[in-house]
């Protein structure tokens, strides 16, 4: 008799899978393309009113024949156990609940994501510990990458591919005559996400220290500190911190103010000669099922809102708490980039901030080279490097 | 007496702002850079119980000083009325209500999207309209471009930046020995948006016709139609489906049906010896205050659906409706490219497919050459380009 399910006990449980969901897997030849493993049918080929006729057992294998069209397919056991249909698994690694979510003290100094250039390069494990710290914990500290010119890319073709933008395939963070942007000053800048008036905005952020503000330069230029911690020698110091565990933190002590900015897309601008960038998403991004899966920050880029005027209301409340949340001290891990590391970061996670710098009177002055690009690339190089380990 | 709004009339109308909307907004110098616009001032640097202590005219501004620091802000009346916080006016263009939705009639053939290359280089008034085209109305086709390899990242080139990916800055579409990708047979393929299984997914396509298929090379070829329509001479025709308006028409007529594709999360995923992408999100995509705003479908990389039982069993209700809605003929639009011809088409709204071709020994066959780019820097060259011409 033909039934809607099929129901097998493997791995010691009873399991259950309808009739479309198995055939919509199957993995026969003329199913699934054996090379690319893409589907070769779509939903609108299998009909409308399928059912199982019929399941066999054939030692690892479960034969499957449907009806009303006859078509057999062949499941093993061990797959269909590991694809139970009895909750959610179907994440991408991109919600809070794939992360581990931190505070500077959890990471200081022994558990510092870092790793040195020269070891990445040749040792496959070193560059699988260290892009899994990008998407895990959100960013990793490469030292000795060389302080050249341009190496920021090659650092970026390491795992992915560079987005270029508006800004160039690279851009130099240093004090510009006439900056565009305040990155481009000696101010400080508190923390931030990237380019929030871009939609996609990219996934990753590269920042490759060159040349650091000579000590005495900073405004509070009292020296101090030994890499990476520091305080202020020189100025210049980089802030990290984390917005998925920030944003929980908001959630857990104020779920209005969390709904607030999850559901109001805040316009964000950019405008120079040749650019005119404008995107409008909420401050932090939920997955449908209302995970944590974005941030994005920075007041320097918001636009006027224009809601209607009782949300406005209710938005700024939510907003300053957020604000306040973030620019909390103890969530800040502060780095000293010296010459020649490399902080590569999750810019839709962890804000960045520096502090502000001086100028000294014929010294070269602070000089970081930045790039963006995307966290799939990233998770690309990371599985395939996993799959060369197994081998 | 301090008030905790700005209350005036403009234009006629009474207007209301709360005193931190105006105060965040405020365009001095000290609080925007007169350079880029950008603000100089963060939330938590406005006092917490900011108010409005007095307000005065002086013309076409009114003067505002506020409580308790006293600061001194001028906003330009038409700006106030311009931005009165009466309703949602901050939508960034990307959503169905900024969209002009169509079923092929609608563009048959005087209204269809296209541009000669040439003008279009040549005139900015063409370059305006072919790239409100693709943001309106989801794409453009381009004629004349020149037939050879590489021009597609000039066209790319015009508007905006192309996104490297795993297939290369750009990638050849033609019958591959040992293809990887199905895109790379003579099959046909049923229509899609291209790489679902990466996040962010490119947002803007190209594909450039080098050389057709030739006649009498297609499964049916039996001739018949002129360029750009056409029925199937040779095969590979190019099929275009609007995919936000066949998301408002099922919203019309099974709204359960579009719920459940909006908040499900479908994983993706696409392997090769290099590469392993993955991404778990919606086939519809919907903004924060639930309008449509992203489309993603492609049958062939979809993986195992990994949700409790009774969950799947409504997708797959859902999934079959959505893909009946989309194969349907009188919602795909035939195009026949020809040598030259280049269709810039936004990927996250606009679904592509192809019927099949054939191949003749010893012709050299069908060739496209196709790139990604983003939507943000198509509207950033727009704007600009319009900001040019109101100059």
């Amino acid at each position: 008799m033909t039934s809607a399910d099929l129901e097998l006990t493997a791995g010691g449980r009873r399991l259950r899978f309808p009739a479309v969901w198995l055939r919509d897997n199957c993995p026969c030849a003329a199913c699934q393309d054996p090379g690319s493993g893409q589907k070769l049918t779509d939903i609108t080929d299998i009909p409308n009113d399928l059912g199982v006729a019929a399941s066999a057992d054939a030692g690892e294998s479960v034969l499957v024949t449907f009806a009303p069209d006859g078509h057999r397919s062949a499941f093993s056991r061990s797959w269909l156990a590991g694809h139970a249909l009895d909750g959610y698994a179907d994440g991408d690694g991109r919600t809070e609940d794939d992360k581990e979510l931190w505070l500077p003290g959890d990471l200081a100094p022994s558990n510092l994501p870092q790793a040195g250039w020269p070891r990445y390069l040749d040792r496959p494990t070193t560059r699988i510990r260290a892009l899994e710290d990008v998407l895990r914990r959100g960013f990793v500290l490469l030292h000795d990458v060389p302080a050249e010119p341009g190496m920021v890319l090659e650092v970026a073709a390491s795992f992915g591919f560079v987005r270029e933008t508006n800004y160039g395939r690279l851009f130099d963070v240093r004090v510009e005559p006439e900056p565009g942007n305040l990155a481009f000053t000696s101010r400080a800048i508190r923390p931030h996400t990237d380019n929030p008036y871009r939609d996609p905005a990219p996934t990753v952020q590269l920042l490759h220290c060159l040349r650091t503000a000579v000590k005495g330069d900073g405004p509070g230029g009292t020296g101090g500190g030994s890499p990476p911690y520091a305080e202020k020698a020189g100025g210049g110091v980089t802030g990290l911190v984390d917005g998925f565990a920030a944003a929980v933190a908001l959630r857990a002590t104020d779920a209005e103010s969390f709904d607030t900015l999850a559901r109001t897309p805040v316009p964000f601008g950019y405008i120079d000669k040749e650019t005119e960038l404008r995107a409008s998403l909420p401050l932090i991004q939920l997955s449908p099922r209302g995970r944590v899966r974005g941030v994005r920050f920075n007041n320097r880029s918001a636009r006027p809102l224009r809601l209607p005027y009782a949300e406005v209301t209710a938005f700024y409340t939510a907003y300053r708490r957020w604000a306040e949340l973030l620019a909390r001290p103890e969530r800040q891990l502060n780095l000293r980039l010296a010459p020649g590391d490399c902080l590569v970061f999750d810019n839709t996670r962890v804000l960045h901030a520096r502090t502000a710098f001086g100028m000294t009177a014929g010294s070269p002055g602070r000089h970081l080279q930045g790039c963006y690009a995307d966290l799939d690339g990233l998770a690309s190089t990371l599985a395939v490097l996993r799959r060369q380990e197994k081998q």
